[in-house]
């Protein structure tokens, strides 16, 4: 039997996230299929951020820093990010990009593990983690090691300080059992390290229950925190005491307007800053966690399947050629739909110019895949429906086959 | 002969700079001293936000990523900062914080001189740029060596790799001369590196011309580019090719969006990137730097020093008894003042509750600073006048001696 967009109206009325739509500003004409990449923007975060500059920062000035708690900010955002991924406020910093993110917890746990001198990368990770591995290993003498992406605990052996692998693969949307590995990988000796940029507000974490050691993770994809918005870095509780991070700034001393001339590390996640704190994009992140408010990561993993379920058992009844490249197992998915297609590209742009943005990922081997991100506090199983009606028509009537599309269609 | 507040307005009413107040916001009331800290809010930067939000992040969503530019924010930002710091922009990178700059370049620097152990630091010196050395020296086993900040040189010998200076120190606004003192340390087989945190964009700074090896330097000050605005990073043209940063995020790649697996270094500055560029700071920023727009270093230099010379001169004939700390000589002044007293915590505490913003500086030894930046962009004259009317009322009054400052006044 057909789905039909009835039947995906009558799943939005029925779903406990009917109402966090309202919660977003979305253009007109647009079914945004890319919140995996930047999130939308929530509604509250204008009016913040004209707060921030016009209030604290022109009219408060210096005064600021105490009296709109600038301080704060870093602590209060951890506090809302937290339940998300299963973790303490206490036990996370957020500042940094994701990449110095990265440099500081592999850094980290190749201190913490001198005897053992190779980190384990997941090959089809996105780009900077294995580039900043690379990068950590040539300054520290150490050796990158790529596993096999199916198993990826196969390559730790008594040599390896650390495992880091990405929760959610961003090409396409397969996700790892943390509990499972962690645990094998930790039985071998070896840190573990969980990049949660493509996990972190669509999918369950347990960071505390997995028994990871790190993690870090990005703001501005399902955290929706903006174009830029710093990441967020978690260590075990169990191990902040050992863990040092090498980049010492004057945030991560224990009293910093001593302006004492050596530095000595504050307690905990505090330690763990470096710079002054990026108030304007902190203070757009704060307002934008507030789209979670009321809601539960259960309540997003169960909205996000029925947007993914629906999603790929439309795919299957109108376009059953396509190569789904995304696990059909729940417990494997993440939450995104991804594709293989020789015209991936075409696709993608032809989609977008019908206001359907989804994008294209190439990895330089087969040919590239067209990605579908489903953010459950936005989107609706109409949206899903009618994404996919663009997609029979853009194929049907060839317009991914447009000459200006030729190029990159190409590269395969 | 006195100095009267007409003199002061009819130095304002001469000065090449006297329009670019206007391209302020400034609360009503406040005569604000502490721009060496937080520069105050330039005239666009709110409607600036206000579109990068609600336009390029809520209606382009990921499209603003090609069609509002954002890749090229940072070379933009790179060109309007060059001509304030003697450089190129293609010299320049812009995104990280300060400490985090401090960190790549100290690095860098390190591995450019790998038979030479030592960084020497100068002891009065911004805390952070200690810290980061600290952490430096701690994980790549180098030792950090502080000098006399009255002979930087004398500490330079044939184990040391980098020389490190702040170029205007923050407690005192003494300035170093860094022609001299760099050619002086290169003599020695040392590499150089600035820190124009304090100098940047009110004092004339000739990277190219001095034959500095390494800068970095804070935007938000003289630069007014917002609470936590990104950073800087000058490296010489000359070492550009040999000089590595070990940050290897994707955003360094020299080719970020094919994704491949390998790390492949990006030419120039470009490489000096490591993760996603925080869009909204940059935005910002690169508005905040329109204030400059048809500004001469030179003119800049003029008016702070006319400003401070005025500020020096009438603290001479009311207060004759302050411990001035600032130097006289123009050619060692950066482009604010200050003073050491007993008192300095509730001088600079009741100031503020007369709507003059300066700061407190500790320095943990001997009696406090209280410390006034001069601004040139937005401070007049008149501003300096009743800036010191508003100060010989506070010692007249004691107001100083208040007892809810009595604590900090006691830290001596």
């Amino acid at each position: 039997m057909t789905s039909t967009r009835t039947d995906a109206v009558a799943l939005d009325e029925s779903s406990p996230l009917r109402h966090t739509r309202a919660r977003f500003v979305l253009p007109e004409g647009v079914i945004y299929l890319d919140g995996n990449s930047l999130g939308a923007l929530p509604a509250g975060v204008a009016a913040r951020l004209a707060g921030v500059v016009e209030g604290e920062w022109g009219t408060g000035l210096i005064r600021s820093w105490n009296d709109a708690r600038w301080m704060e900010l870093v602590g209060r955002i951890a506090a809302r990010i937290a339940p998300l991924v299963g973790a303490r406020g206490a036990d996370l910093h957020v500042g940094d990009s994701t990449s110095v993110s990265l440099f500081k917890t592999m850094v980290a746990a190749a201190r913490l593990r001198p005897g053992r001198r190779v980190i384990v990368v997941e090959p089809s990770t996105f780009p900077t983690d294995g580039y900043i591995a690379a990068g950590v290993a040539d300054l520290l003498g150490l050796e990158l090691r790529w596993c096999d992406p199916a198993d990826p605990v196969a390559a730790v052996d008594e040599d390896v300080a650390l495992l880091t692998l990405t929760h959610v693969d961003f090409r396409t949307g397969a996700m790892y059992d943390m509990a499972a590995i962690t645990a094998a990988a930790q039985a071998r000796g070896a840190l573990v390290q969980w990049d949660l940029c493509h996990s972190a507000g669509a999918v369950p974490v347990d960071l505390e229950g997995s028994g990871a050691d790190f993690a870090v993770g990005c703001t501005y994809k399902y955290l929706n925190g903006g174009p830029g918005a710093p990441a967020f870095t978690w260590v075990s509780p169990g191990l902040q005491a050992d863990a040092r991070q090498p980049i010492t700034g004057w945030m991560g001393h224990a009293s910093p307007f001593a302006m004492t001339r050596d530095f000595a590390v504050a307690d905990g996640m505090t330690g763990w800053a470096s710079g002054t704190h990026p108030v304007l994009a902190l203070s757009a992140l704060e307002t934008a966690l507030e789209a979670f408010d009321g809601v539960t990561v259960e309540e997003l993993r169960a909205a996000s399947l029925s947007l993914t379920d629906l999603f790929l058992r439309l795919l299957d009844e109108r376009l059953p050629e396509l190569e789904i490249v995304t696990p059909r197992d729940h417990a494997r998915r993440g939450s995104q739909v991804s594709f293989r297609h020789e015209h991936a590209y075409g696709i993608v742009q032809a989609l977008i110019a019908r206001g359907v943005i989804g994008d294209f990922r190439d990895d330089g081997a087969a040919p590239g895949i067209a990605r579908f991100g489903f953010t459950p506090l936005y989107l609706s199983h109409a949206d899903v429906h009618d994404a996919v009606e663009h997609l029979v028509a853009v194929l049907a009537g060839a317009e991914h086959l447009a000459p200006e599309y030729a190029e990159r269609n190409a590269v395969t």
